[in-house]
């Protein structure tokens, strides 16, 4: 079948005299994960995840995907006859080099500008230029030949997102963004984050599967607020809602038409062209001039205010109550009852909407054995494995609170381990409770303090090919932009961003362990900055080698047992209050 | 004086209709330390520090400077009328953006443009462009001003570094930079760092203090090597070794009009705007078009080879030895003897020259008790302090040996300490020692590491204003790029990389504690990346607080300790070797 929808794609080119031609896994507003309707690469290629390119040409079809995915592409993709390239590996051409290289002198490349940023446009361009190749932007090959079958666009009723929850109002938010654009020297701004665009307007919606945004686009000047959207979405309290801040309803196809044949009062254009799609950019710059910054809704809203960081704290012990019950069912029952890992990931769902979660926040990972290496796994009828009592189970997984979003990792022994496992354990552990425990001068990035998670590890020539840590939203975007931990993030930690804290060390073949808290950044009464675990779940002991552990290590441990304790112990169910206490009690 | 000096540079601002002057502390190859020469600066405001820029206006005289220096600049400045601005706090506005609001549109900064890189004048024009005004950079209104005193262009000879030091001959170093000017697509190179032509061509000089280069400049070709220099340097063994390699002498002045007049077969020229003066630059620019990338022998001199890391290894055991006898030394006599400041700093290069060393490799910083706050003090007769036995006397000094430049600080006991002091000493010691423990994985940079010397510091609310570590050269700059350790380096450590880590805290008015240690990047087995500590001296136990040192801490003191009593008691005097016995004592 991906043979057949490969050949037909090139017949395509073929006639468009299309050398290469190139399909993102991003939908229009550059999200991370995606509706149905936008899983045209997924289409194409087989592989499920949510990060991948596929680039192809006359004789050769080539999947990029990061090191998250390498292990799940290589197998999806078999027989597929497509080749994986490992994104980031040393040995990988940068994927810009690669399609400049095959595409012939004075050739053509081609992709839907709607599915990447302006920015890798920008670089795609320059390097074809070199070869008088040009970038084909305007062209949806892939989508003509997903016809039958093909997801509808989503459909979903937006919905008002309480300010006892949102804190701050939208009227406040989109005075303050108003003046923060004439700061920047702006007229006007476009916005196409849709977590941005939720936060801006306190409105959420279900377009993306986990994610509760309204696929929209934003125009925002002094005088106008223009909101371009499916309008059957729009009905209700949230029409006005939406009436009462000004804002006027477009369909959301027409942002282009509207860029392109703009003749308003406007001139200076603030837009984020790594987050911007190409066709946009290019619409845009027809009647604007181009400021290139990241949105300021972005760095504000990765700032919770008092009334999320109160609402936080109560979305994660609702959900550390529904993660603890799911543990100490496990723990009870592994030996006795079949337990597969979709049962796992099945239990994790309904214990959180037990808890008050309106939705999962990503489908959950719960990866038993040599499944727990696969960074992103995510089990299917064909992979479920039945758990037994031995070894290590990753469980990964998240709710949507109305309070806040939450993630949460944590490894689990389910009977003997090897001492190796508990090694690896152990070292991931440590980190995890370092960078926890991490005290700093404000000004710092996620570059200089991601080292604090892995040092563990490296001391005894282990590592993880993932960033130790991302931004969470508030009842949004389980991956937030801009703050993380990795060796390249350069956003700079305030007081109010939420941050997961995730390190992890993967044995293929064999098994894996991450460890996973949300952490609060606060300021302390010096000046400094510093960490507050959110994550109410205890981390099994009974996986941990204590010959590794120092004193510091074990005082860091028992103080967050205690935490969890007082927290979760009041709202526990009585079948997990025993796991509860045990799992908590002081070493 | 300094007041005459500045009216009298105002008055010829003013003939010549300019707003804004700018004098910086560089010479025209853009050195960290210079010669005495080009001590314009100095000259103009008294400020006697290595790093410092006057912006001059018709009614302010500023001068910026950075951290090192924010108590030292505030002292020289006294009664001068200048007022100090202190580069990278958050209130002081960047230096281009200075200039740039004192600049009446229309209008005109001016300064020597050999002071100054192409990359600054960069930033500076397009600031300016947006007033209308304009950067005047062939004009040297200070040196006008500084005839009568002021010392001549250096005149000393240049020497062979022989190549039981260098390791690589100059031949094939020359042959190797031929062959990636060609792969960067350049068809000629332009040198003007001065560690990195006396790298290449394997000789040295003695034109700047504690540095041994030659001033001049390098342009090499596929079938040209000139050397800009003055030729009264280059005589005897030197001026064949130069002939053999085919290296064609011009005056070191004639660069400028070389570069303007050039007409042979080169077109593509690479080098370094933010290393090369803009002067040369803007020469350079009227005949080649320019490939702006970091030298390839910046990167290629930072990574030792063999010969180089034996030598090193040497050097610090002659270095260990000069600076343990001094320490021993001054914990035997300062109750009973008057030893200032300028004592120990004297007594230091005394032992240094017995144990081999040609120069020191700057001006040692000896600062006790409240002087040991500045972070770049040198004592001079006026603010000379006697020692007496109590406190900390912070000791930061080197050595220029044919077999490799040292840079080493101790802080020492000299008596009874407060509980304050050894707290501080106790948790720079603990950041030190860490980051010489660290092992990592390939690819990470000075600003990911950076944060582990400062971990023990922040947890107590403390930090540091300097980075944690520089580069060194082998028998060539103290301070040298591109590798380091700090929350913005972006040098990927290679094996090879010899690094200092030190970092400190500073109490003004009180003390100074600094620890350092050059350290060699080396790969583990398992392709990790660790460091060697190469510097060979105790750290004083008696200004521990041992309840703050974990077991880790004491096991790498130990280890630390024997291995220095290993290399140095074979060498050592007789006077000092009890002190080295009992400082290297296993906890």
């Amino acid at each position: 079948m991906i043979k057949q929808r490969i050949n037909a794609l090139r017949e395509l080119m073929s006639k468009e005299n299309i050398s290469v031609y190139i399909v993102t896994s991003a939908d229009y507003n550059q999200s991370a994960y995606v509706g149905g309707y936008f899983k045209l690469r997924e289409f194409l290629t087989g592989f499920t995840g949510s990060n991948g390119t596929l680039v192809l040409t006359c004789d050769k079809a080539v999947l990029y995907t990061d090191s998250r995915y390498y292990l799940q592409a290589a197998q999806e993709l078999l027989g597929s006859g497509i080749e994986l390239f490992k994104a980031g590996e040393k040995e990988t051409p940068e994927i810009t080099d690669f399609i400049t290289d095959n595409v012939p002198y004075g050739g053509t490349a081609a992709g839907d500008g709607r599915t990447f940023s302006a920015s890798f446009a920008d670089t795609l361009s320059l390097k074809l230029a070199k070869k008088n190749a040009r970038l084909l932007y305007d062209c949806d090959l892939g989508g003509a030949l997903w016809i039958e079958g093909r997801p509808e666009m989503p459909k979903e009723k937006a919905i008002i997102h309480d300010i006892k929850y949102a804190g701050v109002s939208a009227e406040e938010k989109i005075q303050w963004l108003r003046d923060e654009i004439k700061k920047l020297g702006a007229d006007a701004h476009l916005i196409t984050a849709l977590d941005d665009i939720a936060w801006l307007l306190n409105i959420r919606g279900n377009d993306i599967h986990c994610l509760p945004a309204v696929l929209s686009y934003v125009f925002i000047s002094q005088d106008e607020l223009l909101l371009f959207v499916d309008a059957d979405k729009i009905t209700g309290a949230v029409k006005t809602h939406l009436l009462l801040l000004g804002v006027k309803v477009l369909p959301y196809d027409c942002i282009y038409d509207f860029l392109k044949n703009y003749n308003g009062s406007c001139k200076m254009l603030l837009l984020h062209r790594k987050k911007v799609n190409y066709r946009l950019c290019r619409a845009a710059m027809c009647r604007f001039d181009i400021i290139d910054r990241m949105n300021p809704t972005t760095l504000k809203k990765a700032i919770k205010n008092e009334t999320e960081i109160l609402n936080a704290r109560r979305a994660h012990i609702c959900d550390g109550k529904a993660v603890c019950e799911v543990i100490a069912y496990l723990k009870k029952n592994v030996a006795k009852n079949k337990i597969t890992e979709m049962d796992v990931a099945r239990m994790l769902s309904k214990h959180r909407r037990e808890a008050g979660a309106v939705d999962d926040s990503f489908n959950a990972i719960c990866g038993y054995a040599e499944h727990g290496a696969i960074v992103h796994y995510s089990a299917n009828e064909k992979t479920n494995k039945q758990l037994e009592p031995r070894g290590l189970l990753l469980m990964d997984s998240g709710g949507q609170y109305k309070e806040g979003t939450t993630d949460v990792t944590r490894t689990v022994a389910l009977g003997g381990m090897t001492a190796f496992e508990r090694k690896c354990f152990t070292l991931v552990l440590k980190g995890m409770l370092a960078l926890g425990e991490v005290k700093f001068k404000k000004g710092l990035t996620g570059a200089n303090l991601d080292i604090i998670g892995r040092v563990p590890l490296y001391e005894h020539g282990l590592d993880y090919g993932h960033a130790t840590g991302h931004g969470v939203g508030s009842f949004l975007s389980v991956h937030e932009y801009p703050n993380g931990f990795s060796a390249v993030n350069d956003c700079v930690f305030e007081a109010g961003m939420i941050t997961s804290d995730e390190p992890g060390v993967y044995i293929e073949g064999q098994f894996g362990v991450r460890i996973e808290n949300l952490m609060l950044c606060k300021e302390d009464d010096d000046g400094f900055l510093k960490f507050e675990f959110l994550t109410m779940v205890p981390i099994d002991k009974e996986a941990i080698d204590f010959s590794l552990m120092n004193d510091e290590d074990i005082h860091r441990l028992n103080e967050y047992h205690a935490m969890v304790r007082k927290n979760i112990l009041p709202v526990i169910s009585d079948e997990a209050r025993e796991y509860l206490i045990n799992a908590t009690e002081e070493i």
